[in-house]
């Protein structure tokens, strides 16, 4: 068990001192605060001629245009076949918030809860009672039993059954500033920038810290990236027969960390490309940016800077969640984009839809030929 | 390094009792025996409206085109848009020769012999001078001897080198009876398939027991498959600094074997969808058939039977290299296809070529969109 609560934390584990922050977000999932109206200012789609309507004028905006123009020239220098462009976009923090703790992991504590009825035995697991309490301080001492009730909630079920309950948590849950679900937590800049990359011949991927099943559900209709460019980090399933059934069933055990170093090797494992494109936002995407940096063809380095604290979070160096400290330093020292969500972009969220995603028949968010 | 042993004994290890295919393989790749002329009959590339022309009339083929009519044909009940279209095939035995053993082995032995100059103390190591001798006899005793050199002259270097060394050993190896590259020694009507599938909407992929970074150097300009669409076993690599860049080194470690129930894990993991096609040779493509098979939507499973000695080998329950029993049990019982190699394919082999394909510019051989 010490093993299993280990791996436990390497894969919640770009953030193993999180307990305070837990008990937040899971009063926050509970209900306890979604009185917070949204930030940002509906926007309408991009007309078809609008480059990038999102992103304001400036070095940011210019480098990605140039760059994509560059490689998708033909007889330019720099020009790249279209079944070379390759782009890969973290997702917590990047792609869409991660504060006040990553989304996945408030589903997670809220699997803890839904599983009770199922373990009366966990009605004496202090534990579980500071969880059910919101009792931060309780909690606080609690931090290997909980990644313990958090294994066993999300583990043991097919893959399938899996998938259901994060599609109906993201149906449900709302985040806790803003009231929204967090499906509607993704940044339009992005959203344009993933069709306007694929647009221009680019396959976009996801390469995450996150888990690939989580993500899976909601990227195809989110980002308009279908499941088999979502990389990211796993346990192991086991492939097995249930009710004469063939079924692929959760264990409890840490299969890949997708974060760090391990970008990189995700990278590898899944594409087998270099990315010509690297887009992040924290200490965690280092890796994958050097990785793109370093090769002497066309690339491109970009991380998001969280310093719009009125339309969404302020955080860098200190931060327990989403870190960005080295990554910032190389960044600058090396001339890859910082991007600022203030500055560049005049827009955070896309507008509030009348429903989740998962309500509706479709509903997708991002435009683009899916590639 | 018993731990090691074993675990290379797992990845090459749908082979563990081949001591003495192996010498057979390392003389023949020696030189050892080239005289045999090609069996086959070369064959004109398919004229752009001929359909499948390899595959003899019949039951199989008309299996197989029912079935992508079906699901293609929109307002057909058994109709399945575009993106999930997803065709999953086999390498060793399935879309190339896999006889008289892997022809990765082949390979991973021969970098044995290209590392020995930097091993002195080899020349001493039993394993090594009965590899070096072509001695049977000797060699079947040094079993788990050879694994550890195996592992280390397969290790240690960033997979650009590996890949390197790959290209360069297709480019000059040849297979030990038909005398010819191993990139030539794929099934033109898998070639047509490939290439029907992906004119069709489906995308195509490798789901392999051989390693990745093998196939993935040749899958695109032999069968139109992209890197990122390669499924297969893989060494742990390790992010780190070489002369002060990033590199990817291979770590003598397996990271996943993508065989038997490894194959429908290996697809829930880089797919995240289950196949509408699965197409396999051996008991090793058993569970990704049942996978495929025991969905409720459209799908087809077929399994290439080799039973045709004069154009290629005959083999199947009591093969040590791609033994065929339990999955053709289950493929009578379930219906699914099982195609003769001698009675459903007027040819076996594409047309020799004046250059191996890592010779030429480009020298596709397979036609059809990549997808």
């Amino acid at each position: 068990m010490h093993r299993l609560r280990n791996a436990l934390d390497r894969l919640l584990g770009y953030a193993t001192t999180l307990v305070a922050a837990m008990v937040i977000a899971a009063c926050a999932s509970s209900g306890g605060n979604t009185s917070v109206a949204p930030a940002s200012s509906p926007q309408a789609m991009p007309a078809a001629a609008a480059v990038l309507p999102s992103w304001r004028e400036g070095r940011s905006r210019d480098m990605i245009i140039r760059f994509v123009n560059d490689v998708t020239r033909e007889g330019s220098p720099s020009y790249v076949p279209a079944a070379e462009r390759i782009a890969v976009f973290d997702n917590d923090g990047t792609l869409w918030s991660e504060q006040p703790l990553y989304f996945q992991f408030v589903f997670m504590l809220d699997e803890v809860k839904a599983a009770a009825p199922k373990h009366p035995e966990w009605r004496n697991n202090p534990a579980f009672r500071a969880l059910a309490a919101h009792d931060q301080a309780a909690l606080a001492g609690q931090h290997k039993e909980l990644m313990k009730l958090i294994a066993v909630a999300n583990s043991g079920m097919t893959v399938d059954e899996y998938d259901s309950a994060i599609r109906a948590w993201l149906a449900s849950a709302k985040h806790p500033r803003f009231g929204r679900p967090y499906t509607e937590l993704v940044y339009q800049p992005q959203l344009e920038l993933l069709a306007y990359l694929r647009a221009n011949g680019f396959k976009t991927y996801i390469v995450s810290g996150g888990t690939i099943e989580f993500m899976r559900v909601f990227a195809q209709r989110v980002y308009g990236i279908p499941p088999e460019q979502v990389i990211g980090s796993s346990q192991i399933v086991k492939y097995e027969m249930r009710d004469g059934k063939p079924a692929l069933v959760r264990e409890p055990k840490i299969d890949f960390v997708d974060d760090g170093p391990g970008k990189p090797v995700g990278i590898y494992r899944n594409i087998g490309r270099r990315p010509l494109l690297a887009f992040g936002n924290s200490d965690g995407d280092l890796q994958m940016l050097q990785y793109t940096a370093a090769q002497p063809g066309p690339h491109l380095a970009l991380i998001v800077h969280h310093d719009d604290a009125a339309r969404e979070f302020a955080y860098d160096r200190q931060s327990k969640v989403g870190k960005l400290d080295k990554a910032w330093d190389e960044a600058l020292a090396k001339g890859w984009i910082v991007v600022s969500m203030k500055d560049d972009w005049n827009v955070i969220y896309p507008p509030a839809r009348d429903s989740s995603v998962f309500s509706g028949a479709c509903g997708c968010i991002a435009k683009g030929e899916q590639q």
